[in-house]
């Protein structure tokens, strides 16, 4: 069920992935050198544009729901890495209690579950669902006929679990937007993954990309080229009403100047193509990916949906970065899903009423595997730049991991339990 | 190029198998607990023999050759579990001398050099061949035309490389069957994996099978069952001249002894095949995997061609295991590869001009992938026993890690840095 993948094998990026390829050894020893200091994510899903001139991450999934795009072949690569995760953070661990998120009515919410399910009780663990919100509890209905029970959460004391099931370990599939329930509060004697605070009630995208910023300069750096080509530049606007007149006016100042500096960079590199930037919430998934702006005189209505019924919302606004990526015609954005600090796969995320400078998320979109599956995490050194999809899956890989690098810096300025050494 | 694969699929075996998956996320925790207190070998391969009503390891491999059997498709497991071992044991590692064998001649033996070079460049290494041995030095041709260089060893004062290429980690592929040279010896500076004593200056087969032994009660203990069913029976002769009127009695009385015990078992269990022993040498290669025993009075001429010259040498007895495993009608048995505690793949060794109850190493020996390549690192929960390949496959990986575990013990006994708290 691979889709026939259309990817532009011309263009700057093919400088990109040849750079990046070249200096494979030295890039993973990089990040080999960055995992002593920095803990990654349990688990993360990063969303990559491939512009042609440049690769950046859009969005970085810290409860991922994506792993029923996993396939079977890539899902030994996802049981050692859970094994290599839970035998770093609780090796002792035997009960796992999976928390999913609500019941959004997509259809992988299920095939996500099962395929979590199936990971780590691969990885040698007892794996049961218990809810903290209303649905899903009760039962899910796969589409294969499997059925998936869910049972309430109960907190007793110090410890949470499910009816007749005390776990050691509760991961969390569920992003917290709505706030932290009194259920998973002060757990001191249970590990708790990954942490509260990467939830959307902690977590800010101005701190993450400002977190990316500084690893693409460092990773640049190494490899001796432009941080641009790697980074979306951001700007945080702050707290605004985008349907009041000063907050309308806020947002065009920021999003001009925004603006122009994407133009003052297409300049640089000859460019052609119309810059454009988008607007989005500081924080959750209200936004729907966000507002493309390609002239401030048309931010007025876009925008306006942003607001809460009038009320100041947290924006940001960030450098836009288009997908030349097609799938049957549909514009498409590959998923890199990742365990611990390894890839374990992914998809591609593609919207046949969309273009290709528009978010690919909300009603419309689907995810299918990435093309080359089974080779998808391993480059072919030695071949020609642009004309081997596998090096192209590795270099988004590479990006994947630099957002889950920033991810990991970004869990460490907002950890409540962090001792201050300075 | 995967054979057509005949396996028995019914028998004892079958209960073993249903045991073991049962007692998955069991295994797998019991591994994790024990490798909180044991360092696995950096690699190993171990050789695996399914008897129908028994399943036992019976050779483990610190340096192993047989990574030429990993298809593509086994390769990303492969090339993160390195990452893995390297991250643990020398993450700040840059350059890899990797130290191969002497050049037997057979045809793996680039391809095997080849397929760790690229297992170890993708993790993120810049890797050289050094050589100890004559041969190879120069050039080695493989069958795709690509060629590998291999440099003479040089030894500057605390340190070993090759000319331009200071490595700070040398990867052993040698047995070191010819003793220890010079150049490896007192190398303080760099990370020598694995360690001298893992070579077979050190290693006993005797010392090996008694600790695969206590692992083997200990994990049959925990899934209730009989260890025998897991365990090869070995007995360490000592030293005897095989030729010798003396030495021939010492090892018929050791062989009958093991006879004795090995029918009672078959007794026990119901099991109409006929007994059988192995004498095999308790160091090194030289005995083509030894000289099967089925009744003493046939010991003479057999095992007069362990003996050096009529010198004594150091015999084992082991009881032997036959396999019921055939590919094209010959017989075969599993070798499983693992980096540091992973199961990575393996293959299937066959040799056409033996009968299942001999060894298969030696000349008219060949190693194919296992068959269900893609798979057989995951079982398939829920399938009837001894219908499903995949999880046959997980049951020879669970036996082939109990062996690994088995080296672990035996390594920390013999480590001469080991520092002694009792």
């Amino acid at each position: 069920m691979v889709p026939h993948l259309v990817t532009a094998l011309t263009g700057p990026i093919n400088e990109l992935e040849q750079r990046i390829l070249e200096s494979l050894p030295a890039t993973e020893r990089w990040f080999r050198l960055e995992w002593m200091e920095h803990t990654p994510p349990f688990y993360t899903a990063v969303d990559v544009r491939n512009a042609g001139f440049k690769l950046a991450p859009v969005e970085t999934d810290l409860f991922p729901t994506g792993f029923a795009t996993l396939t079977d072949r890539m899902l030994p690569l996802a049981v050692q890495a859970a094994m290599a995760a839970i035998e770093k953070i609780c090796p002792e661990a035997k009960n796992l209690l999976l928390v999913p998120g609500p019941d959004t009515g997509e259809p992988t919410f299920g095939p996500n579950l099962a395929r979590l399910i199936e990971i780590f009780t691969q990885a040698g663990l007892n794996v049961r669902l218990g809810s903290i919100d209303p649905a899903p509890a009760g039962t899910i209905q796969l589409p294969d006929g499997t059925v998936l029970r869910v049972d309430p959460l109960i907190r007793q004391r110090g410890r949470v679990g499910v009816k007749d099931f005390d776990p050691c370990t509760i991961l969390l599939n569920h992003d917290l937007a709505g706030g932290v329930p009194a259920s998973l509060q002060s757990l001191h004697e249970q590990y708790l993954l990954p942490p509260l605070h990467a939830g959307w009630t902690v977590r800010r995208r101005s701190r993450h990309f400002h977190a990316y910023e500084e690893v693409a300069k460092k990773f640049a750096k190494l490899l001796g080229m432009d941080p641009w080509l790697l980074n979306p530049m951001v700007a945080a606007v702050g707290s605004v009403d985008p349907g009041s007149r000063a907050g309308l006016e806020t947002l065009q100042a920021q999003s001009d100047a925004l603006l122009q500096k994407v133009r003052r960079k297409y300049k640089e590199y000859g460019i052609a193509e119309k810059a454009f930037v988008v607007v989005r919430l500081d924080h959750g998934h209200g936004d729907g990916g966000g507002v493309a702006v390609r002239d401030v005189k048309d931010l007025g209505d876009g925008v306006a949906r942003l607001a809460g019924a009038g009320a100041p919302v947290d924006l940001i606004v960030q450098e836009g970065v288009s997908t030349i990526e097609r799938i049957d015609d549909a514009p498409a954005e590959p998923v890199v899903m990742m365990i611990d600090r390894y890839v374990v796969g992914g998809g591609y995320r593609l919207h046949p009423g969309r273009s290709g400078d528009e978010p690919l998320h909300g009603p419309g979109a689907r995810t299918v595997p990435l093309a080359f599956a089974e080779s998808g995490t391993l480059p072919r050194l030695g071949e020609r730049p642009g004309a081997s999809a596998p090096n192209r899956f590795y270099m988004y890989g590479v990006v994947a991991r630099l957002a889950m690098l920033a991810a990991a810096y970004e869990l460490e300025a907002t950890d409540p339990d962090a001792e201050n050494y300075e």
